[in-house]
This record gives structure tokens, sequence and C-alpha cells, in this order.
């Protein structure tokens, strides 16, 4: 009994110098039992006869398999490899290591188990369907990685259908995150968010959940651009949900480019890629707040950024203010398991959102508006907060 | 972050004196990361950046995953619930912990990671559909407790779908198990397969795949019954695969009882339920054999048989010779992915059979025809047998 890939011969592997292929080797998960088989006796309350007990009580009573299986600490990171990171539509199995690395980060953060689901289809009606089919085996879905705007319907069909936590992370963690993050700028440089006018550029799953968000949060003006520039009223060339962007955004509107439209702004926030030039920055109002998310390679270069901007946060590792969805998806899972709520609502979303900017509390600075992604505190204050959220809202079971 | 329903109060807890509750308290399984995230270099290999090096690769070269990735390790147990043990068509939910407790038998005798999948639907298209859909995500399919004749058409249009072992357990798990114990029992009792008369009660999913594998096996002649008698040509209630058991057994033309077909029979392999007579197992053939392996209650009466046949088996663990799926499973998953098998053909179960028939060896007694479902031999010999059938057959990737 071999298998897993190991043993290769470093002398000849071509994958051996990069440490990325070694933690990846055999795979990043495994499942184990919470209790051993050692005896026979442990064969019959494990398996059969002693499970038929178990099986016969859920069948009578099915609020039973809360306490009695797995499935309800269970989170399924559902993907069909349209959008992986900055890769595009590499397919399933390309987006299988993405998912296995979402279940490590559930398990270390949150305690919670993760199971990655990559699908073989890319169809709307076929995700659902397949989704809702697997969905009592788990108490949680994680959508991950799915382009847009296939994912904005993906996600709200599915929440309609199902009565378990479903997230579509890229949109909701990112949001969630890059609003506390916000809630911290604004307050280091002596504004409210009611004070802010922001420009978002990106109008894909994203910057559609961070306008969103924001608009929930109380950003005193918001402007989205796409590729194309500004979204407007007058632009011919826009989807349901560029649409719905045009009908809550741009009150002021702007018709232009992005970077017209950040002379005198607070907040640049780009989720999209493509390079912003110096000029656009340095038109922004004074202590502005550059979030430059791109990965690996931010759209206003950080050095840069510190030259105009009061506060430069990015989605690099090995610079200050890391926006990092890990500061959210465990915690709001958790704490969503943990109430046995039914649903993560836009209540629960701007809870988690103020637990993640209190943690940082009175340790406050321009370089430290979120806290480190590997700080333990911050799921812990996040599930509580959602948690607490749900039980308010009466949306448990 | 509390949760998994544990801390109950013993006093007050209607579920604290069944010690099967407590070992299900909670569920019984969890997903672990093979490595841990302490650092910032952790998450950058475990996570983004470095793991889209990992998926870039995949992309590049499909097969890596293989190597890079947990899936071809895993299985998934896919059951919807419709035929769970003795208890019937109990749904989804109530399935779940039979379906844990497989995957802890994967993982305790072969090291398989197996993730249970229990689904919303009874429908055939929408299941073929779902484990389609989700196949990418694993590296064999363990379908379960799913009813007939449901069960026939849901394996054999996945087998075709899929490029990854596809296995209905209760059909082949049982037939493997049973035909090592027949060739024992006949070795025992001094005979081979050839010179067997067989009686199959029971004509669901066991007794289609039980029939099937002795008929390779050469047995010498075999009659089946359901609860309506024998099977036979003049019968006009008979569903596809009854008038294909029609079509390859009872050259004798019985017509009769179950009852009547025993007489003068050598084996009686029950896998139905019900109760059998004394009067018919006195009628069988000297040095009868009686596998009566419906859970809890045998069909025949374990003492009466023992009066009168050479050997005795069952399903039940407290008895000698329990005839039990664990003696496979494991050990055919395991074979069939070390080998990267694309299907578990007919030769890799009957590799399977003689491979667990061959671990009892010189140990041979009536009493003992079977090795124990805890020997930890079985599953390293008949991955080592299916593995090797798999790479003759050269069914791999």
């Amino acid at each position: 009994m071999s298998g897993n890939g190991r043993g290769h011969d470093d002398r000849t592997d071509r994958f051996a110098d990069d440490p990325a292929f070694a933690v990846h080797e055999g795979g990043k998960l495994s499942v184990v039992p919470t209790r051993r088989i050692e005896s026979i006796a442990d064969l019959s309350l494990t398996y059969t006869p002693g499970v038929a007990r178990v099986s016969s009580a859920i069948a009578a009573e099915p609020e039973l398999a809360r306490r009695f299986t797995w499935a309800s600490r269970v989170v399924a990171v559902v993907s069909d490899g349209t959008a992986v990171l900055g890769l595009g539509n590499i397919g399933p199995k390309a987006a299988l290591p993405v998912m296995e690395g979402k279940a490590c980060l559930f398990a270390e953060f949150a305690g919670l188990d993760a199971v990655p689901i990559v699908l073989s289809t890319t169809d709307v009606d076929a995700i659902v369907e397949t989704v809702v089919a697997i969905a009592p085996s788990f108490g949680g879905i994680n959508l991950e990685d799915i382009s847009a705007p296939r994912c904005f319907e993906i996600e709200a069909r599915l929440r309609e259908r199902l009565s378990i936590p479903v997230m579509h992370d890229d949109q909701h963690g990112t949001a969630i995150v890059v609003l506390a993050a916000l809630r911290n700028a604004a307050r280091v440089t002596g504004r409210t968010p009611g004070d802010l006018r922001v420009v978002v550029s990106g109008a894909g799953a994203a910057g559609v959940a961070c306008t969103k968000i924001l608009l929930e949060a109380g950003v005193g003006e918001l402007v989205v651009a796409d590729s194309r520039g500004v979204l407007h009223a007058g632009r011919s060339d826009l989807t349901a949900s560029k649409q719905w962007l045009v009908e809550h955004t741009n009150q002021s509107g702007h018709a232009g480019t992005m970077a017209d439209a950040l002379a005198g702004a607070d907040v640049y926030l780009g989720l999209s890629g493509g390079t912003v030039p110096e000029s656009a920055i340095s038109d922004m109002a004074d202590d502005s707040i550059v979030f430059s998310l791109a990965n690996p390679i931010p759209e206003v270069d950080p050095t840069m950024a510190a030259r105009h901007a009061a506060v430069v946060a990015t989605g690099r590792s090995d610079l200050p203010n890391q926006i990092n969805n890990v500061l959210a998806f465990p915690g709001v899972f958790r704490g969503a398991i943990d109430a046995g709520a039914t649903s993560i609502t836009e209540e629960m979303k701007l809870a988690a959102a103020g637990a993640i900017a209190d943690v940082v509390g009175d340790d406050l600075r321009p370089d430290y508006i979120v806290p480190s992604p590997l700080d333990r505190r911050v799921a812990t204050a996040v599930a509580e907060a959602v948690a607490a959220c749900a039980r308010e809202q009466h949306v448990t079971v």
C-alpha cells in the first residue's frame, strides 16, 4: 500500500526546488475518524449493528442529525474552477489545491471541517442542482472562485433553496475585510465612513459585493469603474449586476475614466488588476486611502502610493495592512454554524466586519488597520459577533 | 466557539444509556490538514501566492493532480438513503451515520480518506449527474445503500461516464466476501465450486451481484428466489435484473417455492430476511453450507442450522464466520487507487475474493472460513491482488 505520489528523487524531480510543491505533495488534507476501531465492540458501535440505532433515531427526529453526525460542522468549499486566483478559468482539477488550502484554513483558524468539492460542470443550473443534491452532507456551503456574473445567480439561487449558510467568499469575504479595513482607515485619518468618497475599480464578484457592503455601512459617495471606465446610466453595455451598481452609485454622474473619478476622491479600492498612474493617485484628496488588492501585483505600486496616501493596504503578505479573506470566512462560518443559522445575512456580514476592525482596537496605526492573518483572536471574535447577530435576528434552527 | 453538540447532562439525556450514541456524539469524522499553518511563510505556501504555482502546473499538465492534490486518494461514499441496512428508505440525514461509519472503515483498514456524500434526491438521472459533477474531487466512488433496481442503473451509468473506480458496495462488496467464504466452505467440505448447487434467497442488489460472481467463479448450478418463489421463465412479474437472472440461472427449471428448491441443494445463501423452516434445511444435501446473512436476525436460526449443515456463516459479529463487507471494500478501493485503475473489473473482484480466501490458508476449519473483520492482513492482501490484476488488465491511467 504505497500511493500519495511520495518518494520522488530530488535529483531528477523538476519540482524539488519550489517548496510550494513539497507542501502539496500528496495533497494537503486527510479525513480522520474521531475514534479508532480496534475491537469487535468498536466495530459494532461505529458501524453495524450499533449505527442502526442512531440512524433510526435520526429518521424519527431529523434534528438529531445535528448532534449525532458531523454534517453540521462540515463546510463544502465548492468551485467550478472558472475564476481561480489570478489564473482565470483553469478547471476543477487545477483549482483543487486552492480549495484544499481553503479547507486547511477553515480547520486551522475556526476548527471547522471542510471538504473541497470541485465540479466538472460550469453550467449555472447544473451547479445549483448539484449543490442542492449534496447539501444534506454539509452544514455550510462556501462558494469559491466562480466567475462573474454566474457567481451572483448561483449564490442567490442556493440561498433561496437551502436552509444552511451559503456564502461566495470572493464576494463577501473580501467585502467584509475591506469594510473592516476602511472603518479603521477612516478612524485613523479622523473621518467616518459617511465622510468618504470611494472609487471602486472592478465590477466583478468582489467589486459588486464591496460596493454593496460599503453602501450598507453608510459610505458617503461611491463610484464604480470597470475596464471601460466609470459605470453610469449612459452606458449601453451593462450586465444586470452592473446595472444594479449604476442605480445605487455615482450620484454625481461621473462619466469618464476611473482616473478622472479619482480626482479629489478619498478612497481608491482596486479589485481589478491593471496599473494606476501616479498622477491619478496624487490628484486624490488629502489623507487619501489606497487599497490596492490585485495579487501578486497591486494596481498601485505600494511605494508610490505611500508618497501620496495616508493609508495603504494591499493583498500581499510581505507588506503591512494585508487584506486577506482568511480574516473573515473561518469566523463567519464558525459563528453561523455555532448559532445554527439558516443563512448568512447582511447584518451578520456587517457584524463580522465590526469584529475584525475591533480586534485592532487601540493599537490602530496607519500601517496597522487590520489584524495579521495569523492573529488567532480574529476568528473567535468574528464567530461570536456573527453568532450573536444570528440569534438576535432569529435566523437560526 | 463551542458546537458539536457535546456537553449534554447524562442525568437528563435519554441517549446516555446506549454507548452507540456516545460514539456518534458530534459525528465520527474530522478533516485534518496534513501540515499546520503557523507562520506567514506556511500561509504563503499552503495558500496564496504559493498555491498558484501548483494550480498553474496542474492546469498545464492535468496528470500532476494525482501527485499534488488529495483527490486521487479520496473515496466518496455516496448514498441517497433509500436502502439503509435493514432500515429501508430513511433518507439522507438518517443514512449519514452509516456513511460516516463506512468512511471510518476506509481510514482504519486501508488508510484511505473517505467523505460521506448523502443526497437530497432519489431520482436516477439526478444522482448520476450529481456524482459526475462532483467526481473531479475524488479518486473513487463507493455507492452505498441505494435501493434496487435503481442501484443497477446508477452504477452502470456512472461506470460508463467516469474513469475512476465506481463500486456499489451492497452488491459487489457482499458478492466478493460471499465468494471468498464459499470457496473456503467448499474446500473444507472437500468440494469445488463446480460441485455446488446453490439456492440464493433474495433478488435485490446483493442477490444479483452474488449470483453474477458465483456464475463467474464456476458454481455448478444456481437457483434464485425472491419473496414470490423461484425465478423462472414462466414468471410474468420480472424486472430487468430478475429477467437477467432467469436467463442465466435455474437450468433445471425449478418453478416452486424457495423451500422446494432447497431439497438436495448444497448451499443456501440468504440475502433477504424472513424465516426458513427447519424442514427445508434438513432436506438439503449432506455436508450442506448455510450462509444466512440477514442482520440482525438471520433467515435460518444459526443453532438450528448447525444441527444439519457442515458450515454455517452469518452477518453477525457475535458468531463465527461473519460475512462482513469490510473484508472487501477497503482493500478493493486501495488496490484500485494504488494502481491508478480507471474502473473495477469483474476480474479484480474475483482477485479480491481469492485474496480474502487465501488469508485463511491452512487455518481453514468449518468455523473459520473467512478472516475476522479486524484482521489487518486482509486489506493489504486484497489491495495487492486487486492492484496486480488492474496492472495485468491494463485498466490503469
